[in-house]
């Protein structure tokens, strides 16, 4: 951490700001500049985070970190890329993994009709919302447990593993049992309660970036649970909230580029919520590719204009086959296979 | 809600979209204009959500809500202020409450303080964390349980109700039976199963908006606590992520007037976080309440520099007491009293 | 144009709109719901901008634009891909233009090194700045005429177009004498003066999409250039401002297509300012390209750390041929040519 | 500035950095830290706009810089704030100013009933437009000159000091004939060409901040025309894009006690623009005078909804009459005159 002091700050100022320092463990530099003293903290301050307060003394103008705040999920601690297995799939370490199915699990008649489209246009996993967190309070809510047997069900008869969302703590251990991924929504990427107990489900656990949340605080997220025990944590770019409407959200691509860089954590993009309409669904899944993403996740209704949410960003099951032949191929010419 | 139909929709889709508008029991108006066809469906469609999905049909151009799609919240369902009373305290109609206390409860020493500094500057209730939300896992996560009843034990001493936050569904009990209003931190504002939690709770429920929510989704979340049966809402304005950086958030004070013409229920603003910096508390507060907020909740520490959470946006006590003056002088040329 | 009346509007109030709407020479057209008086404004409206001012009815609640305000930008308008020619070079309708070079032209020896490298790597047009548009009144503002001469004389040498920032309305005549391509840069993207005076310079113009300009403004401001009479605009997304620091923009490459999807103008990507840093250029060029960008424009700088201006985010040439060479084989499989 | 090198540079790195820092007539001096290396740049590296180019090496983590870019426009050059005085009229220290009047001056007629009744209020300066940027090509674009001579008859016959926009560099010197204070609109805030050209016109200088301006480009673009030597310039913060759409922009009043910490100029508030809507108008320029800013811009028309441009965001004389009253008295109770 670098303290940066006001101009005119005096010995007796600088002298208390070094031994406030020192209190909390860590070492003082202090460099006088022409304009500026600036004190340098030297130690690992990541779990120093009262080092902040100081902020407060009237001699502070300002307080820049040097160190990334999160430490289990960066390339610091482990320089290899992180490989998520689940059951046949992997998603990491140049696998792309491809989710596809329903927003929400709707009847069983739906999920197996989609289940089935998707497994033969060669999806790796089988999406479904069993709990679905609404904006409205008088929107479909989903099925619940029932939601949670029926996707049991689809990876019985398909056998593609599934992930499914869980929306609160308590919920945790009854989603693990049917789900061989945990999602944790964009809404709950700040949800630490939820972020705790998945760090102890033994499941993998697919992590959303928040609408807005920074990539060092989505990394923070996912440190939470890494730091339960759960080394499994896929991180998923879905869109932030921008000034611009023709999409529904502001599909972040950057993201994977600058989270490869900092983070070993397979990272996967989901277009339909990124975008929020089907005709862009496509070129976006594309990009997320080609910028080097590890997956992707897809909303797939074989009668969108009839489904219980998000019906205007499905694609129907051709449309899902057709832009997997071009992902193959796509991955293929970067060094990559799908 | 208004359809749009893409340039050359021909009578069939037409006839198709009005034939499933009306299976959803509203009535469907078909517009003829030169460049477009526009159809409107009539009726109450807040509870009709399953009409989104018609934007998934390919004749479909845009879909454009006609009605606000929240009920309870709104203006139109209850023409009047809601007033929230809280034992002596009122917040709305004219009255202005101050909530007033740390960040998080540190110690009883710490709370006694600052409990009652604020008591005798004439705050009305006394804010304090004991489960704290924080970005990152090393940071101190509160004193739970028993800084819940540190808090009771500063209610008894003082006089003031206490606010404090809840994190997760199955706490709403044990901080319902502490506190005299619950808080839903900004990061819950979406966490529905929270929110239809507190829906129950039988005390005044804080709901912060999000630092990505719109005015129509927070009243929307707004509404998830109303039709849980609990009529006492406060809504509270704390910072919108914006690209500028020299605040923490950019705290939004249009909300305040912009809330009070779509709906009856008070409204104040938290410009302790919604700026991050103690210098720029006092002059947001004042800005606050002559834009017409119902209150205020604003962060007091007595050892900032020493403070284990948002130490940085902490008032001292005798800032908080000046400042409580200069509100007072304000309300009153403002027609309003505190 | 939709008008939505506020609940309780009379008949008398119902009439005076009627009446305002056909004095602007559309028909009105009444849709009376139980909820809300709605009011179709039938016609072309794009020029009809008075038609707004009714927003000032105290009976208004709100309106809605039905048509999109661009027209000669518009897929209605044509509906076939325009293609701009460059000399040998085309952007537009499935063939891919890359254009390259510094951010600043320093001097003929950079300029020239550069300029050399990007064509061997197969560069299309050169790029680079005479006049530069800086934050700080203390950065280097380029050189000028000078700097146009020698990009003249680069094109001469190595037989690339070039294509330059023209910032000021008054040396529109001065650059198109040297220039092939016309940039007009992101803080100009809404300056009006501007985009009319290279409406009718004859030369191609590149338009940047502004840092907080939506997509539909975008294109209007490519309907100034149309409107004047030059058929020739490029659309490049250089990014947009966001919340998000870890890149310096956030480049929106959802709107190459939704821009595909709304208009016939060929559109490129500027991943060297969208992102700000070397290492993201690459990913995101390949992005721009997977998801329909009909070109790059990307800095190239053989000794970044000396640049002038905007080092950090030029490739040097060997990173930029390796590029190129990925770039290729990229757009073969996806059935287009570089 | 400070350079964060990466983990594991070199002793040779270490001193390629520090060489290159003298190069540029700094001091370098190296921390050696557990995690990092972090070398500061000693010096008043505002004019060292090259430094940042290090960057670009590959042994460079980050660049932080200490100093704020700008040095005319802060408090440490002058610590008293500056006073504008235009004719009768002052901005700044403790006087507030307002400006208003509409949007467009559209006819004598109407601008003169709007003049007299805005002198009759207590402006102190009148606000009307005769260059219009406007985002269609198809909307009123002003009266221009025409409308600069009506703007200089309404001077002579109400004895108010006249401000309106100037679009263009060329356009300066004829504005600057008929106004008392040229306005730079939002979209003009880093039109770099004109405000270099104002620098040097005589006339005080009112400049929007951008819709995507961060504060301290915001300063840096009023460190352009300060360094052209007109040290009149007064800030007008007017509502910048964030993802919130029941208000046209939002108006960012937190930037108003932040520009009053960092720099000495005049700061006033466009409630017009900031919000566009007249309902809003009323609160959040009270709300802008109780945070502490210098004056206000408002728009008035007697016929908003015949208003060429604008008309949802004016205000009728009458309201604006109302307003005044009640801003005089809180100015009274705030300590200040109006």
């Amino acid at each position: 951490m670098i303290i940066v002091l006001k101009a005119g700050a005096g010995d007796a100022e600088i002298e208390d700001v070094c031994r406030r320092i020192e209190a909390l463990g860590l070492r003082a530099h202090v460099s006088r500049g022409e304009q500026r003293t600036v004190i340098g903290a030297i130690g690992d301050d990541r779990f120093k985070t009262r080092l902040q307060a100081l902020e407060a003394l009237e001699c502070v103008e300002s307080m820049v970190p040097i160190l990334q705040p999160f430490k289990l999920a960066s390339r610091e601690v482990r320089a290899t890329d992180t490989v998520v297995r689940i059951d046949g799939a992997a998603i990491g370490g140049g696998r792309i993994g491809v989710m596809a199915g329903p927003c929400s699990v709707e009847s069983w008649d739906q999920l197996r009709t989609v289940a089935e489209d998707v497994k033969s246009a060669g999806a790796h996993l089988l999406r479904g919302g069993a709990f679905k967190p609404r904006t409205s309070p008088y929107a479909f809510q989903g099925l619940e447990e029932e939601g949670l047997r029926l996707l049991a069900q689809a990876r019985k008869e398909t056998g593609l593993p599934v992930i499914t969302e869980v929306l609160e703590p308590d919920k945790v251990g009854v989603v693990a049992e049917y789900a061989d991924v945990l999602q944790i929504g964009a809404r709950n990427c700040q949800n630490f309660s939820l972020l705790k107990e998945v760090g102890q489900c033994g499941k993998p656990v697919l992590l959303k970036r928040g609408m807005a949340t920074t990539i060092k605080e989505f990394l923070l997220s996912a440190e939470y649970v890494l730091a339960g025990g759960n080394p499994n944590v896929i991180l998923c770019e879905r869109g932030i909230r921008t000034f611009e409407t023709t999409t529904r959200y502001t599909l972040d691509l950057n993201a994977v580029p600058v989270i490869k860089k900092l983070s070993h954590l397979p990272v996967v993009v989901d277009p339909s919520h990124g975008t929020g309409h089907w005709e862009y669904v496509a070129p976006m899944a594309k990009a997320g590719i080609a910028c080097g993403a590890d997956g992707l996740i897809i909303e797939v209704h074989h009668r969108p204009e009839e489904a219980l949410s998000d019906g205007p960003q499905s694609l129907k099951p051709d449309k899902f086959a057709k832009l997997m032949r071009e992902l193959r191929a796509l991955a293929t010419v970067l060094g990559r296979s799908l």
